[in-house]
């Protein structure tokens, strides 16, 4: 069994955004050798997501806006009781379950196998300062 | 090490509505001969899902109003920025979020180990058009 | 490669709860001798999640509170279809899928690779009666 641990790093200049890393986790595999097996990548801090959808910029834009509806950024102590703690970010670990913390990737023929619009993305939702990624691929 | 690559393909006739593809994934968890291993299933697609849940038509009547009331089906453009490309779907990328791309489930001893309601569901949100599913199965 | 499988027990004395069980899973996997590989973490009943976020007391106050306006508890059969099966927690198997069914952790060097912040939880929508997780190692 082959295998290969890769610890991305990003430094999102937003409160919120999506960054397409698809062609990273690409490098990577290729890098790993493996040619069937399975490739996850997860965020490593738990207010940003990392999802498969469209690379789409009226998509990004429209699940920004759903996302404040949903759980809507409030430094207050009121509406989130995490923000007694002195953090503003309650809102972060919330937008972070509904678009998920991680994704596996199915590896075949020493090439990411997905369907023709996947594409990987690190979302942030606490950024302006530098979070990692990590890429674990196994296989053989 | 052992590996399995299918792609399942499906044609839902409604543009929402969940399939029970269980048996199917069952079978190619035997045809693999993985006897201890992982078994990934997931929506090669980016407006559908694979979850995991029962089985019982209530509860599906009942996702269906949950989703359309969290991200509602709305063509025009005001509501989706997605939708000025010309598509219509935005709800189902939005619907995709919250039930998920994938599932990863083990196996163990041949089989699927699951709880005693756990079944493997195809969501589709945008159908009415052959859509894939990867099932990608690696052991021992 | 090396796999190891486990089931945990879990009874939970509320309806809604959340435990932290990053300890047990790193017991299991060291037991499982892996030192490159995953860990698949996942509930084994669909009114129950597992998820990795903050152990912050007030946090999980918020998320309690957002689930409840996500998907309400409402035992009576208008709400939700599925109640007219006799059964009373149609909610917890919506709040189930915002919050998710598994994770995939990294093993490097026969530890969870984790961020700073990272701990697994056991999240409990239908409490007061014993539910299983299920471990799965597989590496090298």
């Amino acid at each position: 069994m082959k295998s290969l641990t890769k610890h991305l790093v990003f430094n999102i200049p937003a409160r919120m955004d999506f960054l397409n890393i698809t062609s990273e986790v690409e490098t990577l595999v290729r890098e790993s050798g493996v040619q069937e097996g399975l490739c996850l990548v997860n965020a490593m801090h738990i207010t940003a997501s990392v999802f498969i959808n469209d690379d789409e910029t009226g998509l990004h834009h429209d699940y920004k806006k759903w996302l404040e509806e949903l759980a809507p950024f409030d430094p207050s102590p009121e509406r989130y009781h995490h923000n007694r703690t002195g953090e503003d970010n309650a809102d972060a670990h919330h937008k972070r379950q509904i678009m998920g913390r991680e994704v596996v990737v199915a590896v075949t023929e020493g090439r990411l196998d997905f369907g023709p619009w996947e594409q990987i993305f690190y979302g942030e939702f606490d950024g302006r300062r530098a979070k990692r990624v990590m890429v674990k691929i196994i296989g053989e």
